[in-house]
């Protein structure tokens, strides 16, 4: 998939809305638990819900391996899914992987030989060569974690050197010797929506996936405020607000009304950033 | 599992090989490939052969996640028939996870209660609440990468503040406020063995991972003359070397040998650093 695939749908879908399949076995609803695969048959009936609202799924590996093989199944079936009925979706596994080089190469095969992801998210904290396996796969992305959403992101994220540059400065600076937008995003929390604008001043034509939207409080007009450029630049997640509006057997038609709600606000912000021309 | 559980094996075994089961699929000996689950024939096999001069195993997720659901069951087995078999034994996730604090948790069920893992590998990048969610298992143990064996290491673990402190010591220092060295353990590659002598002051007592020794290239002396505390306070791992050393039907063999190769060598390091006594 190429930047300007994203492009075309942000346009038609006059969206940038990432749906996140956190699809906690816990928290499906009471009338799928008996079904083969609750998990698939609950992220079936969300992507059929919510897919005219949404430019791309993130599937979440930590709620998939913690039901084990079983998980890893509805994993697996949930991506085979979405490519072979919504092939135009960018598809993310939101898995936040980093190893020595000949390890990264085993990860990159699970994720795009093994399944058919467009984007793997990736951790910094091993360098380049813990990357550059996922970079040999052309049309695919690594989504490099710069700044996210969580508290702990204080801990090292902001670690300054005596210049004033902020470890997550470092990592986007450091990354782009390894790749360019074709191949590479980053992952910048809604929560911390200020600081796009010292993001943008790096990586001004790169897009962001931004998180923290919803459930964890981000905002989606300051995010579209500080972070949007003229390719709009951003992909936007929301995971539990949307998927677990409702527990009942209203779960689909609640996240497709809460999906809507935010597509509808993104549209507005579209047109205010003159990325949709107003009609 | 207590530290003293991991001493007590110390002694015993007169050694501190933690063996890595990087179990490739395309590197499976031929003589395992026509049985139901090669990869798991291939760890049985590896595991019988070596546990007597073996006190953990390190199964890296990348090697099984790159065989899709094949492999996460070949990884479930694997991790059964050890706990089964081995009791005494002490059994990594490497895993390098690290998420927000309730993603973390679903990562901490999947190694802690889903699998009977004693410890998984965890990426410092995303701070507190990215680690904690796996320290809250009584007897297991978070494996936080400090200063990994990899070039990229270089990239950003080196980044230095105004006062002179790399970002790895930071995470040292940092994450010591997290939990002490009965629930957290490190990540040192052997290939910067002399910087262990910086690793021990800052964290004198806890024990260390020490990936990088064999097709890596770090040296075991090296390892134990900078790293070796009163405990010994070193779990060495060492993976292509010993699983791979032969790849006809003579692969376990080969393997027993050259595990007790290194603990022949690891006995000498541990009577020579007064863990052992000389009789």
């Amino acid at each position: 998939m190429t930047l300007q695939d994203i492009f075309t749908q942000i346009v038609k879908k006059k969206s940038f809305l990432c749906v996140g399949l956190d699809s906690e076995f816990e928290k499906i609803p009471v009338c799928l638990k008996n079904t083969v695969d609750p998990v698939f048959a609950f992220n079936k009936a969300i992507v059929d819900a919510t897919t005219v609202f949404t430019i791309a799924y993130k599937l979440n590996l930590a709620f998939y391996e913690s039901c084990g093989i079983n998980g890893w199944q509805s994993f697996e079936k949930t991506v085979k899914y979405i490519k072979k009925n919504y092939p135009e979706i960018f598809v993310i596994a939101d898995a936040k992987r980093g190893d020595i080089g000949n390890t990264s190469k085993m990860y990159a095969q699970a994720f795009f030989e093994k399944s058919s992801f467009d984007a793997v998210t990736v951790a910094p904290y091993m360098g380049e060569d813990s990357v550059s396996p996922f970079l040999s796969y052309p049309g695919r992305f690594v989504i490099l974690l710069a700044l996210t959403s969580n508290k702990g992101a204080n801990d090292f994220q902001f670690f300054e050197n005596h210049q004033g540059e902020k470890l997550f400065e470092k990592v986007l600076k450091t990354s782009q010797n390894w790749a360019n937008s074709g191949q590479m995003m980053y992952v910048v929390g809604a929560t911390r929506a200020e600081m796009l604008t010292d993001v943008r001043k790096l990586v001004p034509n790169h897009f962001l996936l931004v998180p923290g939207v919803g459930a964890q409080g981000g905002s989606l007009s300051e995010v579209a405020k500080y972070g949007m450029n003229s390719q709009c630049g951003l992909i936007v997640n929301s995971s539990r607000a949307i998927i677990f509006a409702d527990v009942t057997e209203k779960f689909a038609e609640r996240a497709n009304e809460e999906a809507k709600k935010i597509q509808l606000e993104m549209e507005s912000l579209l047109k205010e950033y003159h990325i949709l021309k107003i009609i």
